[in-house]
């Protein structure tokens, strides 16, 4: 084992503080972060940004540092939206090298206790956040995320998720004594006396199975969940996204050598694409933890395959929106225009499905049929990607081949309210870009709507009236999940009867946005991700579950 | 739905003192209990003990008065192991009935928020504790335990632990918000306002399946900690310990209906011996928590074969006891005499193996030998059970046919260090009563000790050293399980060595018991039970994780 350079407790001492205010975030849910989320010189300095673009530059067609057990031949397997190539090489390191060097790590780790640790990922989110510029790029080249987006929801949101799931762990675990002078009264004579200890005591190895539309963000908090409750981590990223996830253990194994802890504490478990590296893993009995994000079949697979770990899945949905009526038209189009276009729709909390009762709604500017919504929307589609700069910022690229033939197919889904067309990248040539298309179909064609068609792919769906449109959403959840909700309303009864529908299905909603807030972003330590309460996820990032099954307290007594 | 005759939030009101108590005993981790253990007629009033018993009489032959769904037929399955018919009815739901039931009550019991239901939960378990005496008898009679035994296991400290439960799940709902104004700054005009609400969600109907030695002790936790997050709970009892649970489903469903909720919140699911009632409840998909106390063979099968839930199980497990040295060997023989023989080892907390060095172990009585410690530990034996009355009043009965043939095939195993007798009990004359056998095998039989022999069997084990008998432990621990570990030692370094073989192997270490503090006991509120973290259990009663997997949080959120 290394000795560390810097004595492990001074990095709980520097950062208790900012741990202080994220568990007091996480309880009382109200807007907090300690990371800027704005890409601004004025905030990260003005070399911020040169540096982090040459940073991930010298990644470019070279093999990544990182000095792990085993990594003899090297893997390369992304290629970026954008089209230039990355070319990067990883260490492709053995199932069985990989599992004994975490378990070898565990002990130690187990041992430095709640604030060491506590410490050490908040450390780790610091230099993460200080690189969230190179990070940016990774996350651009890989996903095809916008570079704002890949800035924000790579960089410091995604450090949010992190730091939210350390405050969880942390205060799970800090919040019940570590000893105690235990003493029972007796009738007769002196009390019973004993001295009791609680150690929190790690799962067994984590794995984290990231994703390649949000390889940060949705590894974030099971890594550092993991991780503070004493769990030793090997991160296997997806073959199309290794750079952000590489940056990110590169950086945890840094910190944790400093700290005189051993490195392999976390690791990197990169792949040739059809290895099925997550399986083999997934099944060992040393594998105690899953995390993982991506889809229901591999997801249901973990789940049912897996019974010796403690498994979260975030898989495929049908997101749902119920319009009835608004008293802001334009601000409601304006707002599911860009829900439906950001990131070309790629995330896990686009809205998928619109239902709108057959006979129209009542808004603003007089009564809407539902053509006339639909129109509207597609109008409100066009207007907001005009603009070929702001198109390619909203749009980014998509981020394979699999959502591009989903999306060429898909005008044969239904009726073509908006077709999807190609945009032009003004600075990558390569760069594969799309807008959304909104598909009209019947209520009746649950098996189009009813299934998830991930991708800048919107469905709008005429119901009978509003309360079968709550039906509607009520349904598709409760069948096929879903990450969102909305409903617009200016109803007191539908937005109580839409709440009820959404406590039934177990999903977020969220009512009536109009303006600068999306229903497809969460903000970490107030807006749960996910519920656990319908098929689209085991778990909710991040809720005291989420948490309280990486660790359990062991104690010892004697008398005192 | 009937309405209630008490407001709800009355037994809220009512308790708030004692839950607020708890959740900081819970917390704190120092002794505490509401319930009196004592079954003193000064504690519980003079007319307590008579009254108690007349109720348990009252049940004899007759039909259990409980007025659930779909009751046609009866079951009647249970037997004393003192003796005495029980010939007690119960209703023979079927699972349909059942399971619809639970699930049309759930959407009241989720709404009725954690307040109420903390409130319900506080009164059923404050009339169970005004109930012990009754209780007790019903323990008595179908699990075997002594009177006393019966009354603070199956009562009071029952009682505790469903407490305990409760005061985890309220305060991991109630220490996060349940609504907030959510400001987001802006970095021109105003801030970005939403107003946000957060619901407890309850996973779904809980199944709890009780066990034939502890019937209500090994079933409170969960069942309170479902009830108090919102899921309706089916309660699956050993078809020979139906009676204790009986009456805790009757005094839920009364409280329940008195506060205006749907009685079947909770429900009886009585059965006949070879119905595999629980198994067939188990896979159905409405069932989404499982609890469980048995056999290793079920338990893995729960953790296979029923994905859908949320399984917690308790089951086999080779407890063992490291003797290297002692500072008081005759408090040591006595305390190790009484664990053995308490309720005639049917604890699954109970010590199976005990690891003595081959070279013998120093004392303050001087040098002595692993023969003249087996000597010495049967010789205690037979002085705490040379009275019968005190005999009958620590061993209680065998509480089936199973553990009285595991007895009598126990002196094939080893060298008889202490045969089992029989003894007649003053009181019940069909009462079977037995002692203690103590065998010792050589360490190389790992397939005897390193299995479980669940009844009055314990093993003497020589070792190599005391290195060696704390390698037997840790081995053994992994291996198969434990629910407790014990160490006797004067030796710091054993002492610590002995503390990180316990944290190795995932088991709670009781050092140095020598006075009326025992391995075979824990404290609510301050001892864990089960660590999830060795395969005896998956489980800990109580701590964050076993309450936090019962319910999610889901939310909605507007622009205010």
């Amino acid at each position: 084992m290394s000795q560390g350079s810097t004595n492990p407790s001074e990095f709980f001492a520097r950062h208790r503080d900012t741990l202080k205010e994220a568990v007091a975030a996480v309880h009382g849910r109200y807007h907090w972060s300690p990371y800027p989320e704005s890409p601004s010189p004025k905030v990260y300095g003005p070399e911020a940004g040169p540096e982090g673009q040459a940073a991930f530059e010298r990644y470019l067609g070279a093999d990544f540092p990182l000095d792990q057990p085993g990594g003899g031949d090297r893997v390369v397997t992304e290629r970026s939206p954008y089209g230039i190539a990355l070319g990067t090489g990883y260490p492709h390191a053995d199932v069985d090298t990989l599992l004994s060097a975490a378990t070898a790590a565990l002990p130690r780790w187990r041992d430095a206790g709640a604030e060491v640790r506590a410490g050490v990922c908040l450390e780790i989110l610091h230099r993460l956040n200080r690189r969230s510029f190179e990070i940016a790029h990774a996350v651009q080249h890989t996903s095809g995320q916008a570079f704002v987006m890949a800035f924000q929801a790579g960089g410091p949101q995604a450090q949010d998720r992190g730091l939210e799931a350390v405050a969880y762990g942390y205060d799970l675990i800090a919040r019940y004594a570590g000893a105690v002078r235990w003493e029972k009264p007796q009738r007769k004579g002196d009390p019973l006396v004993l001295q009791k200890r609680f150690h929190a005591v790690p799962r067994g190895v984590a794995l984290v199975i990231g994703c390649n539309t949000f390889p940060t963000w949705n590894s974030y908090p099971g890594l550092f969940a993991s991780l503070v409750t004493g769990n030793p981590v090997i991160v296997k990223p997806h073959p199309r996204a290794v750079l952000p996830l590489a940056i990110t253990v590169a950086v945890a194994r840094e910190v944790l050598a400093e700290a005189g802890y051993d490195p392999d504490t976390v690791l990197l478990a990169a792949e040739q694409p059809d290895e099925r590296l997550a399986a083999t893993l997934a099944v060992r009995p040393e594998v105690r933890i899953i995390d993982y994000t991506g889809s229901t079949e591999f997801g249901d697979w973990l789940e049912r395959n897996a019974p010796q770990a403690f498994v979260n899945t975030e898989k495929a949905g049908v997101n749902p929106v119920v319009i009835d009526s608004t008293d802001d038209y334009a601000g409601m189009l304006g707002n599911l225009a860009f829900s439906l276009s950001l990131y070309s729709g790629q995330m896990c909390t686009t809205p998928q499905n619109i239902f709108v009762p057959r006979a129209g709604i009542t808004t603003d500017e007089g009564h809407r049929s539902v053509e006339q919504v639909g129109a509207d929307l597609a109008a409100a589609v066009d207007r907001l990607l005009g603009d070929t700069a702001r198109a390619t910022g909203v749009l980014g690229a998509i981020a394979n081949d699999a959502v591009l033939a989903r999306l060429e197919e898909a005008g044969g889904l239904g009726e073509v309210l908006l077709a999807s067309r190609s945009v032009a990248h003004p600075d990558f040539a390569g760069a594969t870009v799309r807008t959304p298309a909104i598909i009209r179909v019947g209520a009746d064609r649950r098996d189009v709507y009813g299934r998830e068609h991930f991708g800048p792919i919107a469905f709008l769906v005429p119901a009978a009236d509003t309360g079968d449109a709550l039906r509607l959403l009520r349904e598709t959840v409760s069948e096929r999940g879903a990450l969102t909700a909305a409903v617009y309303t200016r109803e007191a009864d539908v937005l109580t009867a839409a709440e009820r529908a959404a406590l039934d299905a177990g999903v977020h909603l969220s009512a009536n946005l109009t303006g600068q807030v999306f229903v497809n972003q969460s903000a970490a330590f107030s807006d749960y991700h996910g519920t656990g309460a319908n098929p689209a996820a085991t778990a909710a990032l991040t809720d005291p579950r989420f948490v309280a099954g990486r660790f359990t307290f062991v104690q010892s007594r004697r008398p005192a």
